[in-house]
């Protein structure tokens, strides 16, 4: 199963701080986690502080067909950029909106989901192990077709 | 470990109708799917479509001690029950908020979550998965402390 | 033709007070006045000042399919309560919402109908009569099929 | 029995269009099904598309005294007119509002009704239906004096 | 001094009721107070309860340019239509809406005024005066030049 | 003088936490206060999670007219229950609404109070003080009577 | 006829600058201006920069009973002060509302006028003259009677 | 092709004033302008200032059939009119909805297109232009069939 | 105990009139009232209709430590000054908001409070016994320590 | 002459899919066809999905000053970009927004154009003919100076 | 250069408390820091409590011509007073509003300034740096023109 | 000293128009003139159209703690990136926002700061030298420690 992992802007700096709210790990332990998790699975890992990255790495991806599935975390952008919604509502397979933190607790314009609301499920507030049961979702929306 | 499994109004009704937004389940079908998932985990389980009775439920559970987990899915008093949401706020063990359905994808009065505030983590959009999603991060957060 | 005749919280109070709103009949008066007016409908009545046991009352409806229409008339829950409206959008047989006065000369939060927007149609400011014409819309509605 | 019937814009195209929502009769079948149905009453009807012709009907009504109760369908002006829920105000006898339609089921902009707020009552939904019920009403209240 | 006052819908019924709020003059009686105040006054006196007949008696004096001055109560169209503000602005010689009542002091949807804001000034409150100070305001405007 | 005391969703739980908001005293504790305080008053103490419970507690004092005041507090109720407000309002002796922590000084939700609406007066943020100035009020009101 | 004039803050800076709002003249200047146009009328002329000096002039003219009439220019105070409006309330002799400008063509929260809610009138738009209608309409009101 | 022109209120008045946002041109002018640019289309114009003249013309249209297609500036009514709205829904052939100005460069409050919303295509800003291009849309889209 | 009784605007006029708000006595009934009541507690009254001697009241006090408690009533303040709730906020010693009338049963503009949000509790409803009942609380507070 | 053709995020994945709001040509088609229709026209084709990529583009075109006209279709950034409005407002040729898809007819976020505000003209809902009419107009404005 | 600087409500406390918002000097301090800092220019320095005395000073530092610059931080007048807003708006030397603390780091009702709509610049968060800045701000405007 | 001075979209082109808004110097004015005015501080000068770029430059700036201080005008993203926000947050050196214009003195939606409220102050409308009292803020700062 190839997935297709994307993080959004400010991700690439997890384990530098604001650790009550994104946990203590890097985003190369995160990785490194799903892999040592997932061994069956093929991961693509594509972190962007660009919103225009993130649009053509998901066009890329609908156009290849390569992937059985995604699992997002696009930080600040899931709350203001209707461009990337506009991108994920292309994408066919299943799509997992996973967040470190939980996005109903934190300030008020976090409580909004612009890209949520074109994705399979929503995973928030659980550190990395937010990735881990968006991929497992993956798995299993596979294998119960 | 004990966990609780709260689910609030209608959601006995699991199976009869709605299977686009809720899946075709029954809730005792979801019971069995995670008494056979996690062999290992001693469950209680207790639906109503009482707001009192789930506050009781809660109120119960936090003078007992008796658990070291819950998921809950509350299904419409999410969006408008601030007295379980009061009663939420006291339990002191990890409790992960859990939907059928994805809450974002629907109408606007369901983006709202009372309740998800005071919660661990919230997972929605997967069916009865969210459910085996919600008592693994139950285990995971136990396991890491 | 079996009806279901459901009414919400204070109703059972009616020839109490507050006249001016919701006419001097007690609930009896209306549940005698529609027996006598239909005679051949089979009524059942329930009311309930209990959110929960309202939308228990519909679930076992549904289940057992024993009405061939509805009338409700769910007082303030009419404007408060997404479970009610959540129990009441399974209901696949005719519903009519009905209220004794007419709620849009009311406050502005009585202006809402949460419940009338899964309801087949609403009609609102006659007194007792309101329900008269409620059950007679659920015969003309079964005729016409 | 006087009574005036008020049917306001676009619903002298009844029949055409848009069945879904407003039923399949032509305003003609609406006027012959009341006259048929209720023989004892003398209906005077009259259909504008035109808010200052619904006005000066009222202020004739008002003045000539000459009806016992008014049934009236402003269709989209119940959303929007001022200056006619200013002229019902005028009126002392009986006056019903109805919808073919559910208002409450359709685009937010319809929830509102400023002409409800100073009816008698509203009945909504039931197709030409709503219209008998209005009618009955009336007599109702008529013979409830 | 040729003087257009302008009056729009219900005011044509004015004596009939409501008098708390608009007095109990009728249109006629505030016509010929007028001429008697104001001998040295042309008038022209238009009432419609048609919004388009208003914007054409607009649009006439606009293009004659036959009047020096206009006292305009628009009544409900105050504040709703845009059509005769959008009207009233091409008006170049000064232009006084009156209201009988006081609009701050009624219920909120009267409070904004559209047309006010093309207008010279307000005058509301004071029954048929109110007309008496329009009039007198466009004499003090023209002899102030 | 027959007093009840009226207590809404989680109170049963005081004495357990959050005592920043609500005090250490526990229900009972403050039940025994109150009957220390005012031993020529006769108390009923009625505590539910149910908000059915609570509107026919209501409905029972106000047909047996046994009780010459209230004082209550509604908890979460207080917010968002149209129909505690509604059974409320047909009660005619004094009703004094108390609330242990000051409801202006928290979360913005608690700022309105549906039910103070409809009662006497209020009193707001003194632990179990409030019920005692609640029943106080109760007495001086009797006595200036 | 003894006349209390009232004007708020900044007034006494008329004639100093933003004379497209607020004409050219000084306050001396209206002063005179009102004098001269009703010899017959005892002007007691205050404005005040501070609110409370407002308020208790107010207080000081409902205590006296020496005034038949007020006209009231609160300013920026028009928009701002409840307790202005409080003070206001307690007058019963007819009091006029006046501005120099047409507030509903200025700033959206020059639209809103507290003050004028509880007045007896409003004129606004004319410059000075508007104080003279104010005049004018409490001669009016007083021979009306 | 037969082309129906529908403008709204006010645009009879084109040429006389507010040139910087309508253009220099009468709608006379725009009328020839379509003729000599389009000569094989056979246009019917049709201008009101009146809303219920609008909804019958469109009626008339949609009962006669004889249009290909629709060219539609509302004016005024565009932000307002639920009326023609309806009307226009019922509208199967094309229709373009034109404006000389740009609405969205304007007051906030002609941003909101009621009838655009349900028209094929939107033009605005270019003057009597934006006619044409309309009419070309027209002839483009039958084409394109 | 030395005690500072705050009354805003307004207050001093007490007993002029809208008594069904605001209660029959004077200001120095209430004063001399609370000396009868309370006759170890040493009272300082202070009155003003001014919003800045208030606030220098109040720092008065903060600067001289003069008092163990507050009894405020900012009357119309209370909605509107956020210079008050500033200088409030440096108050350390208990400081209780009282009201003559039930705040939440008024207009809409009276149920948010400023202040409230400040001060330690509120009591709101009971006449002159609002002040008493502070008062009161305040001996509660200091001998509960 | 020489014109600037804009095209924001997603553009280029036209004719992948969502064809009932964007048409099923590729941006390669709409070029084509713009070259095709426009001989005499010099095309610069421009799509980027980074917001920053837009602005420079519209920086270098108002530094060279290489363009007679721009048209432009934003995408997503239509709508939240404040960024590219400022760059656009820089731009003193004609420019003109195009949208495939009628905005007025989608979700609610669409109906808001931060940059149509500061474009001569708006051009949506015709698929790919929305490009020819904007340069069309670019000509036409041309000629018409 | 004369340089006027007012400071509002509440800041003559400063250095008694809430010194996380205002740090710890006195105003004196501050006074004497601009005294040195800026030893040509002359100050005047005027703080009040009272809306109205802010307004006077502002009228006479008008009248006079007196000074080249002000610098003004209103305190809690800055997001409520129309009148100081009003009245700053006659001043024509450069103003530049100031603040201790960031206002925009705060309560929301802090981040609006009435009066900073009328100034030249702002200047917040710097504690008594800000004065400074302001000052050199003058020196810097005039120095430049 | 180390300084990192970023500027965000559209102040590359300083200079070339709207410098009523933005004054006429150009960047490199600005950064010539930081560098004369502090000869001591070693800048670092980063402009970008780009907000990922902006949050990249954030990033390495927290990495390598390489700076002392931030001087940020981030121009339209400062309303909408809430992406640069949370970059910024991470930034434990002083970071001062400036603007070249007062935003509280333009168009309503540049009122907000979403990056300032993470900001140790703000300063706006002194064209370039908002910058050098930025820059001073820094020194100040630093010297005060």
């Amino acid at each position: 199963m190839n997935i297709l992992i994307l993080n959004g802007p400010n991700l690439n700096m997890l384990g530098y701080r604001e650790r009550s709210h994104y946990g203590s790990e890097t985003l190369v332990d995160i990785e490194n986690l799903l892999r040592t998790t997932f061994p069956s699975a093929v991961f693509t890992f594509f972190q962007s502080n660009h919103e225009g990255e993130l649009i053509e790495t998901i066009h890329d991806a609908v156009k290849s067909g390569a992937y059985q599935g995604f699992v997002c975390n696009f930080g600040a952008f899931t709350h203001t950029s209707v461009a990337i919604r506009d991108a994920l509502a292309m994408v066919e397979v299943p799509k997992i909106e996973v967040h470190l933190s939980n996005i109903h607790a934190r300030e008020e314009f976090r409580h909004t989901s612009l890209t949520g609301a074109v994705s399979t499920g929503i995973i928030a507030g659980f550190g990395s192990r937010s990735y881990i049961y968006g991929v497992q979702a993956l798995f299993d929306i596979a294998s119960s077709k």
